[in-house]
């Protein structure tokens, strides 16, 4: 594989949704708005330099595929997604997409004849960001989407049917990205680790076992929005305290769970200095390896709400806006992998993977694995993510024999 | 005095930037936006229509003078703010300034010659909620102003210089603005409570004996944006969970003292549901009559911030936008007030006021009074904000009285 062409097609789209300043305010690419349409465009026009025939089924995933020599056997899929968080970074998806077109391209110039056809996916919208609901493109090809996520708004109160045909797509169509079972054989995404265990163990790549699922809640604290000076303190309904409270609670809980939970998303209304907030709404994100842990956080956590709720005299609203079983990885991709790193002397190591990724969803209709690539300082979702050139080829290598082992 | 005439001027006032649906929504009308922009043009108009010669000062202070018979001697102001906090009501400020007008006319069709020329003010920006920091018609007229505040920006980016030379004022030469002590006799303020005392005390009208001071402070945390996923709960530094600490400190603090606390604006950053805030923003608001007692509650707080600030590893930066000194009323306004009611066979009381005004800094530069009027539930700051149209008509009589007793 060509590692120079790699890292170019890494910088390159990085300029899509980038900020002025990269390195301080990173890269804002939400699903389906313009920074995320061109950046699809350039996408399609690498993966048809790499000579891959391309298609973009009904929901915007974008597909690309290398024939196989033998067209009954299942196909072999690998990918990831090119959406962003407000102000990510670089790497977080873009690594899986781009790395897998240098992989599959790799394969073809090296004139190596697979039996399967190899398909590289580039997934619609797996960050969630915009309409605070994720992993769109891979729920739309495992049959999980339903009509309800297309009337979801955005901040600006446009719904994600509207985002999706002002786009070209046909949201209403959306049944027809179901794929079929038996027509895949497995799913590998590349990723890069978002943490520190790599890093910690001097080593560029590892092999993921498991996946923790996250849960997203939605939470809206309704009170009075009472003047600051004149309402004494005894008087008040805040809801912004009763979210504090709560944010301390989810602390406190994931915490105790061995979990996480974090509150990444609030605001308040009407949002005067001088006003009590009325309403405060926020968001819930908790995440366990074990999902009977995970479902008596969710449950602690709606008792703290509860309590807060009445304490406070503010009522309280919660909305369960995304709920992902975790999963454990299939020990046959795991195994192509683990080849992989053997042929290629690459020392590796396994581990827990706490984000959520498409590899989720599509491990309920086919068989999933995940190659970890180290990240610096375990810094993700923020501007200063970053994996070195070297790493990312490492990575990409490790794909180029998986995908090999798996399709030959 | 004509009540319908004066109920209709606050109907009408209330258009300008008002929601479409009002009762829900309320009005906003932030300084020296176009909404603003347009009221300022009805005052003026009514102020025409009551007889009144009117001038517009350096920082857009409207002005209105019934000239009195005795122009040597100082003159005796009333008047309000017709600027709104976002979704306020169509009573703070705006009875103020609209009695006034009601008043001062009356007075003039009436017949009745005063000693004393009566001006009316509408003071620019009073609620200080579109750049962080209010009272600045007041200010301006009692020498408080600086350089400083022309350079503080609106959430857009506009300079408080920028926004005043748009509205065709001249912010260069605000020390035009000040007013000479001896040229005013005393300055008298009506304005809705918004609290529940003279409702709860079955009263129309009060007399305020000292008003709190507010000290504004706007605090930064800095943690790190990591992702929601991958960080254990022990390797964060969350700048979100920093704030939450200190809102709930803030109220205990606020509650040991018998002040009043509020954290009402506040936004953090990136903003994504499986992002840890890496910077949280937030005002505290803290209040208290005696301004000892206000001065710990400061100290407190910065103590707080400072601990939970070491305790989560998040920088932290504390600037103290506003701190106005609590007050006192003049006892010879008080007197006057006094004198009014019971000329009108109106029942009365003495209360404490726990917001702001413009009176607290007129109070720094002449005798200072303020009638308050009975606000429904106490609500204030919210479009439920509401005052009885005969409510309004006795508090603008009393004033009407108190002009008199001052300027004969």
């Amino acid at each position: 594989m060509n590692q120079q062409r790699l890292w170019s097609s890494l910088q390159k789209l990085a300029t899509f949704g980038a900020s002025e300043n990269i390195s301080e305010e990173g890269i804002t690419r939400l699903s389906l708005q313009k920074e995320d349409l061109a950046a699809r465009k350039y996408v399609i026009e690498l993966m048809k330099e790499a000579g891959l025939s391309v298609k973009v089924d009904v929901v915007g995933n974008i597909i690309g595929s290398l024939k196989g020599v033998d067209q009954t056997k299942p196909i072999v899929m690998t990918g990831s997604h090119i959406d962003t968080v407000y102000q990510g970074g670089r790497f977080d998806g873009a690594l899986g997409v781009l790395g897998a077109i240098e992989a599959v391209r790799s394969i073809k110039e090296s004139g190596i004849k697979l039996q399967n056809t190899i398909e590289v996916v580039s997934f619609t919208d797996e960050e969630g960001t915009r309409f605070g609901t994720g992993y769109i493109g891979s729920k739309a090809m495992a049959g999980e989407l339903d009509e309800t996520i297309l009337q979801l708004r955005d901040d600006e109160g446009v719904s994600y049917e509207e985002a999706f045909c002002q786009a070209g797509f046909q949201p209403e169509r959306y049944k027809e990205a179901i794929r079929n079972k038996e027509a895949i054989k497995a799913f590998i995404e590349m990723h890069i680790e978002q943490g520190k265990v790599l890093e910690g163990n001097n080593l560029a790549i590892g092999i993921v076992t498991s996946i923790q699922g996250p849960v997203w809640m939605e939470v809206t604290f309704e009170g009075h929005a009472d003047h600051a000076g004149a309402t004494p303190m005894n008087m008040r309904y805040d809801s912004g305290l009763a979210m504090a409270e709560v944010m301390l609670d989810v602390e406190k809980i994931a915490t105790q769970y061995g979990g996480v939970g974090t509150v990444g998303k609030l605001r308040i209304e009407p949002g005067g200095v001088n006003i009590i907030p009325g309403i405060s709404k926020f968001s819930i994100d908790l995440r366990h390896i074990d999902k009977t842990k995970r479902i008596d956080m969710v449950y602690k956590v709606r008792e703290a709400i509860h309590q807060v709720s009445n304490k406070r005299g503010v009522s309280a609203k919660v909305d369960v806006k995304k709920s992902v079983d975790p999963k454990v990885c299939s020990p046959k991709v795991m195994e192509a992998i683990e080849e992989a790193c053997h042929q290629l002397d690459q020392p590796t190591m396994k581990l827990q993977c706490g984000a959520g990724h498409d590899s989720l969803i599509m491990a309920n209709i086919t068989e999933m694995g995940m190659i970890f690539v180290r990240s610096k300082d375990g810094i993700s979702h923020h501007p200063k993510e970053w994996t070195d050139t070297e790493d990312c080829a490492i990575g990409t290598q490790v794909l180029f024999n998986t995908l090999v082992n798996l399709a030959q």
